[in-house]
């Protein structure tokens, strides 16, 4: 793709890992679980207890969130991360946690083990390079209404700053259909596959918004050859302050790792490691 | 959903089987096979011997073609279908075919086992009443543009003209994306399967538009639930008169049944028929 | 345009004009009017009448509605077509009428001076041939989800088949926008009048689908340069048995007449026969 | 609207006014005019001129450029901002410029007359908090994937900081066509007018990407009822670093400002302070 200089699969295939704690993002497969916002102390740790039991990998909360109305809940800021990091202290899952202002990235990497980009600051530039001069690997969703060049554009944004640990998430698209809050296109997985070497990862809370969809489109996320997934959990999610519809409840999350991993189980199969018009998958 | 007397899932969640020669549509896994186009007896025949060797169930090849310019290849017309019913004699594969004008029902319905609705006619209601009072299944492409109300509610027009045998096949839909030609929308896979008792497949040829996409989507369909898949498959897609972008070798089918059965054999485990929200997913 | 051998705007800018009666589309700007449905003598004669007394040039109504679910008013059809050659005898205005079935374009001409395919019908090739060997003119609304280059397309078909006398008709396409029934595309109007001869108009009606927001798209279409409206007028529109919300009362469209033509009477002013980038615009 | 407070227009129908040097935004129609981007002293200086002699009112140039590519020109910052304070003595033109970081809001306010939003920035909320701190008016175009709702909650978000002076600008949203860079909403226009007091502006330049769109759909949104319009221009378009394909020449500019003008006078009939449906427009 023209104009992409570092995000560009190279000649050899290889593909970028990334290492956080005692994760390694593609390679394997990582599921990172949480609830869309940190509304307490109590209500992040136990979700977080319930992800790491459940068998989640990494946890993600948000302390900051961009919401269409000035009046809904904006998240707990500060408070937040610190309530993240100590669910980090009990879990031991590392962090992932969106920002949203540059003036934020410096000090919220104290608390973050990744960096979060939502879908509506894809192309807040001055967001991009500021991260892209973090120590932190940043998770990229795709902007809603963005191409996959534009997306892969932003990564290298990141990228040319001199961050290397770039993960992008698709996490839905916004079409004419309403009975789903996005359109999760899946096709950008084996897309992204063929253009970059970075790791790809996949949001069907988001991505539908609805809890019934969520289980199915995970597995089609594996199936697709997705690294990782994210997933909304809420230790009671009807009454999450954001997203209420989509999380799931502790139980649901257990049960939807346990197909997770029989599913990565069977695509671990040799037969799945050569494409079928003859490239390395791996 | 609102307006749908005959297309809803019941309470008791019955779902529609449909029996096409030895195949039953919504029991076991259906792969449908064979060129964009019927463009010589050669082609067609070869093609769908590849696809019975291939293992693909039933043979799909358009007779009528519509297309975006009236001095593209339209098609073959009669001579097509003649050649289509010589291929379900050689093969005794099923012929899954378009009809696209409701003058042509009643004598396509002696070609055709499955009469086909492409996405441009989606809406044209008079085609859907007259295959609505055909005595063959119809298989109901999504409308490009087309919502899952709107869709379901063209099902029910079949359905209200007496033919109970209607397959949804998701194609992808129109968006600002133009690497993909169109986007899957796989979500429409378990969303179909939580409002209608009919069966849902899904398209990967046209919903990518892209040879190196297919063989991903088809896995992702599989695992979100659908009940079969319709792929391009050409002798020579080199020199395929329409959609040579998306169109399969021989060998590259062959390659990919293998992994359709080992992913479907994966996912026919008992862990996957309960949904993690609790309703039963068989 | 690739593609294009008769729609295309020849070097010496001519342009089509299609005489309908006293009306000539294509020189002047022509409003044609009317109910979305024929649901009844009295509702389309006492609507005809006001159409004319408002100054409306043609009168349109629709006696095959295709409608999303198969349980709406789905027009009176026959019945209805003999109540719209009614209406012409009452008032003297030309008809413009859907159709939506191949096989009904010979006898619909027996009622139609024009005959309109719609948004849904835009890539009903079989309807576009028929209307294109029928003697009468044809108004092509632009399809929801199609782009012009699709769109001049399907005039191609119907010229191809020898009716020279068709014109195009923007009529909103679907986007994410919900507040607007349709996401009206007036930047269509100059594309067009750049690469074809054919007459371009304009329906705010179904573009908006609010009745508040008719006015100035009606004003904006006629600034932008097209060749008429289509305008949906009712004798009562509350009791509209499809459009309620879109529907002008007779005394809204009498009122918003005399804008137009004030409007009309402005951009008849030599300045705007020259386009600020050289080319001749009449 | 649900939600909004301060941007919902009152029972009494007041507008908000907004006063920038001589010119009152809300009150007569305002043309905002210049350059893509701040290149260099002269071009900027020249096209200031061209300007003010064609009859703009306002000065709007991109001293920060958000771009794809972090390799494509990406303005000349602080520089760029002197000379548009030097554009602003030599013409007494006000001075309309994006900024693009929160961190940046305090000092370009020291050259700018307006603040601009950008399309990519519109849910930047950590932008528009600090905005909305400010002592300069905002002009705040939507996002190309928003919704009206979604627009309005972002000047709320700027209102709420004790912002009141605000500017929507429409600038076409993403859509599946391609002939146009984007697709112009003009129906915006009067929607916005319903809903909110704040004054409406219309950018075609971006809007539609071709030069031979903008005069048209310049003209449409003044029949739509704007109260004012965004037009590139640029001294020499064919060496423009930046949307080199949308942007007219002086001459051109000055024949769009004669007809523009020509046309408003028009628009002031007092046939158009009352709508058809009865409400005052003014």
């Amino acid at each position: 793709m023209q104009n992409l200089k570092l995000a560009s699969i190279g000649k050899k295939g290889d593909r970028t890992k990334i290492k956080v704690g005692d994760v390694v993002i593609g390679e394997g497969f990582v599921v990172v679980a949480g609830p869309c916002g940190v509304e307490s102390e109590e209500q992040t740790l136990r979700t977080a207890e319930a992800v790491k039991a459940g068998g989640g990998m990494m946890f993600r909360g948000g302390a900051f969130k961009p919401r269409t109305s000035p009046y809904d809940f904006q998240g707990l800021g500060l408070a937040g991360l610190k309530i993240l990091a100590r669910a980090r202290e009990l879990t031991g899952l590392p962090i992932v946690t969106e920002v949203i202002d540059p003036r934020d990235v410096s000090w919220v990497c104290e608390f973050a083990d990744i960096l979060q980009i939502g879908a509506r600051n894809m192309q807040n530039f001055s967001l991009l390079k500021e991260v892209g001069r973090a120590a932190k690997p940043v998770l990229l969703k795709r902007g809603m209404y963005s191409t996959l060049k534009e997306w892969l554009n932003c990564a290298e944004y990141i990228l040319a700053e001199g961050n290397p640990n770039v993960i992008l998430c698709e996490r839905g698209i916004r079409t004419f259909e309403t009975y789903t809050r996005n359109t999760l296109d899946l096709s950008m997985v084996p897309a992204l596959k063929e253009l970059t070497h970075l790791p790809v990862m996949v949001d069907p809370s988001h991505g539908t918004g609805k809890l019934s969809l969520v289980e199915k489109m995970c597995l089609a996320a594996i199936a697709a050859g997705a690294d990782g997934l994210l997933v909304e959990v809420h230790i009671n999610p009807c009454e999450a302050k954001s997203d209420a519809e989509q999380q799931l409840t502790p139980e649901q999350f257990k049960r939807l790792m346990q197909k997770i991993l029989k599913l990565n189980h069977c695509m671990s199969d040799p037969l799945f490691d050569t494409s079928i018009t003859g490239g390395d998958q791996r």
